[in-house]
């Protein structure tokens, strides 16, 4: 059936070399777009003049490479080897996302979609035709970082979050995503679960920096991943009363930003007692003045687990505490665990030299696909540190280089050799 | 000596109409600016377009009450009645400031200004012609709001506050003071300890609404403050490691938010403990994405008490729980207690009909002026509810009228009648 040479020919020689430049290529392409100075990170939200950029970028190395690009009713974007809407064998779909948390690092999403077209450079250059088309997507505002809610891209392509609640998703400025959307060029009216994109996906791979320390601590390069936790986020609402911090009794104060430090230390205590991660990364305190205190005071809780009962006794933790306060706890997202397809898992680590299966607690498109009847697994690429979400993560290059290889191997095996 | 009628007489007639009406239009006149519908607040900030539209104001009214006006080097500006220049008696000088904290109320500063132009329109219209110069002063940045320092104005004019520390404050945006003077047209390298403008003050009486309950539970009208608490404003600021929200296990965290959310309930703990208030009005996490780990939290410690030290001994309790998560605390700044002017104090409360002498532990120009050897003191107007720095900040019409009263007394005593 493989129409590809074993793993060990393929990592030496001319092809291993024009898939390194390719990747190197690729890399530096898009090293400098969203990039900060004073943190060396990277601030790549959805629909601004930063993903306009990416977009752009994405759209020109595509079709340098003969591909064929379009956008689904949401944005995100699709880059076909083949046509997917001719003939009845749907497509080999893999990529990741370009946009980052705040003061991100590089490799979180954009490792997906650089492997992608590396891996589709290899292919190309050992003379490979797939039998089935092969697509590349980049998808829309994963992380959540603008609106709030991670993967919004997928999410609204599948259904998973219907489109009233999307469009009215607010930014820090107060934008909501309909206005986004409008800005960009996009018809909100026409944002919904997309048949038509959905329609041309048989199966999703999407590779992606690991988040963790396994594979460092196995001494691997390549995972497959098995499974995603189930996750979700909540919005922790406390209220006060606008006073001036000298002159108002500690007895005749309502201070906002009390309720909200207790529920802080609540979520890590909880998550640490049920076995779960409990985080509050942004807090909102107003009116923010140094001597004035606060009349309402925001925290954003995102916690995580194996099973969703524990995530569940972390969150009534945490919402009792806040109800002491006067708070109010209202859920932002939850997204169920995700065992991936189970089939296509152990086929992919059984062509990978028999590669480690992880499992993780950080949300992906490829979570959300797998909701939603697609089947669909993960490669992960080792992370030396385990650090995401930061300047500081990183990825070997010769690993990164091994991820290709490893995502050229799977493409080739689901597409098939055309005859 | 004195050339004005008792109190009781004051009250009523054509004098007190007119006072009435020239409060009331000074008061509508500004009642738009820089206010916040959402909240109904006020956002008036130092060196901002709304804080042009409000010198604006100044300038026009006491230009049509024939005062004249001059501007110090730092921005804050003088209206005068006879010239403190000629002649060898200083001035005697009222007023307060324009600004406000974020979304604010509107008496705490603009009383002080609106009432001191009142009260020259009372005496003007009585036919009272000063002995000594009347001047009246709006102070820039005294409650610190844009650039987390209170009393900029009366301190960089003092010296309490040196040139050098004052250019190099920022603002949330970065922006240093240096550049936001000199963006509003204000040289920059100019200023400094200001003895042209100190000179012209014989003594300072700062009418301001009070920021407590003390008035209304005596049943009284006016008061004459008597002493400032001592004050200080300290930066938490603590440390982290940006990670993944999802994907990195508690016990290799270190999330910055847990060590300031324990100094959030630290200083309210140990305020209590020191008979001291202690608050945390504003709190900056970074990077801020709900999914991500905080490498950073910075906290700002307001801290007030009847002697100086019980509120630093909230400090150390406050630095030593800081000091447990890595946390660095650093003065920001720091008020000594201030005790008014007493026989200034006891002359003005005998002339008011034995007002009632009160404490605060609000800062205030006033007291950077004491704290320079002018003598000074204060008018407090009776606040029913002892809300400040809020929207709900209030005093009735008839406290205010009573309060212009009180201060045109206080002018015509204290600059005597020329003869």
């Amino acid at each position: 059936m493989l129409d590809v040479p074993p793993a060990g020919a393929r990592s030496r020689g001319a092809e291993a070399s024009t898939t390194r430049t390719g990747f190197d290529d690729l890399w530096a392409e898009i090293a400098g777009i969203g990039r900060v100075d004073a943190s060396g990170g990277y601030r790549r939200f959805g629909w601004t003049e930063t993903d306009l950029s990416l977009r752009a970028w994405f759209e020109v190395a595509c079709r340098a490479r003969q591909l064929t690009v379009t956008q689904d009713r949401i944005g995100n974007q699709w880059a076909w080897w083949g046509d997917p809407d001719r003939g009845s064998a749907k497509g080999v779909v893999t990529g990741s996302h370009l946009d980052s948390v705040p003061d991100g690092g590089g490799y979180d999403g954009p490792l997906g979609v650089v492997s992608a077209l590396a891996a589709i450079d290899q292919l190309r250059d050992r003379g490979f035709v797939p039998a089935r088309p092969i697509g590349v997507v980049a998808f829309v505002e994963e992380e959540g970082a603008r609106f709030g809610v991670g993967c919004v891209g997928s999410k609204v392509i599948t259904g998973a979050l219907p489109a009233e609640q999307a469009l009215a998703l607010t930014d820090a400025d107060g934008t909501t995503l309909a206005h986004a959307l409008a800005a960009a060029g996009t018809d909100p009216a026409m944002i919904g679960r997309d048949e038509e994109a959905l329609g041309r996906i048989g199966c999703f791979v999407e590779l992606h920096v690991e988040q963790g320390r396994g594979l460092a601590e196995l001494g691997r390069a390549v995972a497959v991943g098995g499974s995603i936790w189930p996750h979700g986020r909540w919005r922790l609402d406390f209220p006060g009363e606008a006073n001036h911090a000298g002159t108002t009794r500690l007895a005749d104060r309502k201070d906002a930003a009390i309720g909200c430090a207790q529920a802080v230390l609540a979520a890590r205590a909880s998550a640490d007692r049920h076995d779960c991660v409990g985080t509050v990364g942004r807090i909102d305190v107003r009116p923010g003045g140094v001597n004035a205190i606060p009349r309402s005071a925001t925290a954003w809780l995102d916690a995580r687990g194996r099973d969703e009962a524990a995530v569940r006794a972390v969150v009534r933790d945490v919402t009792a505490i806040a109800a002491r306060h006067g708070g109010a706890v209202r859920q932002e997202s939850w997204t169920d665990g995700i065992d991936f397809d189970q089939a296509l898992v152990a086929r992919l680590a059984s062509l990978l030299d028999d590669a480690p299966v992880l499992g993780t607690a950080a949300g992906h498109d490829a979570g959300i696909l797998a909701g939603a009847g697609i089947p669909a697994a993960m490669l992960f690429v080792r992370n030396p540190t385990g650090v995401s979400h930061s300047p500081a993560e990183f990825a070997e290059r010769d690993d990164c280089l091994a991820g290709v290889d490893a995502l050229a191997t799977v493409l080739a095996e689901l597409a098939g050799a055309a005859r």
